[in-house]
């Protein structure tokens, strides 16, 4: 699809793709049917975050993905279970953040909307239509969910953010990993531990993740580059998985304001929060977050229901320290480029750096 | 030195040395002069802790080390300010560690040994001795340290967390940077803004960091075997240095249950703390960090004198909970390989996957 000749990783057999480059399912907006497609008719594996979706809008959007491309494609789910929303939790919660709501125009008290997608029907919709490949995150799928995507043909991905979800999820049936290291954007998909406990540097993590685990890894969490994408390959990975690498693409669906903070960002801007939406997620540090720093807010999907019409709105009025600006510690290497034209440099530059770094090697010829 | 081919890197070149592999200086005991020299005569370069040893100590070791290689090693200083300690927190901090003390047969209170070294006293020292090069961590050297190492012949590199860090270091005078990623173990190097705010992960950092500085870049934080070794290459650094790694190596002068605690952790097994010593640290989760946890304590290294005997005493009752276990995300990685086996397995393993690399790569042919 891209016409070159494809790489030979375990990522690119598993997928039937060209180059080891996934995009990152990123829920609330950024992965529009635009972005899906123009990073699979490149030859890497678009994914639509499906997570927030009713199954009549994601069977919508992959009509409009397929549209777009006839290149394989993913669709991504999450596996976690709903909570037990205490009401007296989502009262305190919804009074705290009135007066910030007020500031932008808002009734201050928050209508929550609906927070959590069935996942029966999620699936049913997706083996109905049949993607390339199905990715979960913040769980495990039962058996027989992925025993029928598996008969539907779907590639099933579980998402870990330690060794030991790794092993789960290969048990669990999967066909893949994708290994979360703990510089990556947005929310963690930990499920075993306290998400606090399970924060392993990608670099630290993809490696021991490859010994303990013998189906195909994909590494997220700071790959920006073909540097970093050869640097995952290095580690045993068989691609990557970015997400913010394509935030600043025209494709994506990602706010003005949103922009022009990735924009400015540098290493040392994003946190770490749970009090935004409930679950640990990584982002620039802005207002929102110090705002309810230590605030005992009730689980996700609860807290990113509550606080989600303030944010929207924020983005709707330029306004930055309102809204949620997810990205990964890499941040500052992004750039403005047409998704395709992304896809193609990481790859073009990282085959660059293999070839240079095997003449550094002592007893080696440059090629 | 290592008998084969060097390698061309940035780091090799700059050291004048045969593989890209540098022994991390680690504080108080483990880089004994037979560690140091093994890694040096293997063509890696090995490095003396020497930042809480007075002057005559590091003429002394100097000296043991050279009995045991001709081949170039480091010395690594601390640049820090002295702190002013307040009495009243000294107290605060005594009395708190009073009934771990008890508990290990010690008297309750704390006998505080001179806890910081006169810099200016160690450098004159080490310019004496000319060693191959000098590194520094916790702060920059002012610029006539710089002139005066230079003058002696010593390769002068700084430590950074972040890349404001790299940045400042670079404008020292320094010739090269070890960039120390928030995966890596014990003590933080961060300088300029809080240590909490400034763990970037290894993989994210590294590549930002070459990009903001011409000074030859050396990564840590993760780096275990030669698949880090590869990765970090990829990512624009010259060479990686290792501590961690090195930890279990027979030269290593770690103690009996020092080394049980490595052999048994795995990815999740080490946290950060500010409290054990003054100073945000990382290592194996135990005892001694959840007692102290919160605990508002006078700063680096006062309190790292204040606790220095408990943990020193913990270790000769062979009790890991009172120790500090030191160590970094990629723990679980280690070997007891003797050092000089381990960085050619290193070299070795890292070329291996270089070369193989190569022919994932679309339009390469295998090697």
């Amino acid at each position: 699809m891209s016409g070159t000749t494809p790489w030979a990783t375990s990522v690119t057999e598993l997928l039937g793709i060209d180059v080891p480059v996934v995009l990152a399912p990123m829920g609330g907006g950024p992965c529009t049917p635009g972005l899906v497609a123009a990073v699979s008719n490149a030859g890497g594996l678009g994914f639509l975050a499906a997570g927030y979706l009713s199954a009549d809008r994601i069977e919508a959007n992959i009509d409009e993905v397929r549209r777009l491309t006839s290149a394989p494609f993913g669709v991504n789910l999450f596996a976690d279970t709903p909570p037990v929303a205490d009401p007296a939790a989502i009262e305190r919660a919804v009074a705290v953040i009135g007066p910030l709501r007020q500031e932008l125009g808002l009734p201050a008290r928050a209508a929550i909307p609906s927070y959590a997608q069935s996942l029966a029907e999620q699936l049913e919709a997706v083996v109905a239509v049949r993607p390339a490949a199905v990715s979960f995150t913040f769980g495990l799928l039962a058996p027989a969910a992925v025993d029928s995507l598996h008969a539907a043909g779907c590639i099933v991905i579980g998402t870990a953010t330690t060794v030991a979800e790794a092993v789960a999820i290969e048990s669990s049936g999967a066909d893949g990993v994708c290994v979360q290291g703990a510089d990556a954007a947005a929310h963690r998909g930990t499920f075993l531990r306290n998400a606090s406990d399970s924060l392993v540097g990608t670099l630290s993590l993809v490696p021991q993740v490859c010994d303990a685990v013998s189906i195909p890894v994909v590494a997220s969490g700071g790959v920006m580059d073909g540097r970093g994408l050869a640097a995952v390959l290095a580690l045993g990975a068989g691609g990557a998985q970015l997400g913010t690498a394509f935030l600043r693409c025209p494709e994506a669906g990602t706010s003005k304001p949103y922009r022009e903070a990735l924009a400015a960002a540098c290493d040392t801007s994003t946190a770490l929060t749970s009090a935004v939406t409930g679950r640990m997620a990584r982002g620039i540090e802005n207002r929102l977050m110090r705002a309810l720093a230590g605030f005992d807010v009730p689980p996700y999907p609860v807290m990113n229901a509550i606080t989600a019409e303030l944010r929207q709105e924020a983005g709707r009025r330029g306004d930055a320290g309102l809204m949620s600006l997810w990205c990964g510690q890499g941040v500052a290497l992004g750039t403005e480029l047409p998704a395709a034209d992304l896809v193609r440099q990481i790859a073009s530059e990282s085959a660059t750096i293999l070839a240079k770094m095997v003449a550094l090697v002592a007893g080696q010829t440059p090629r």
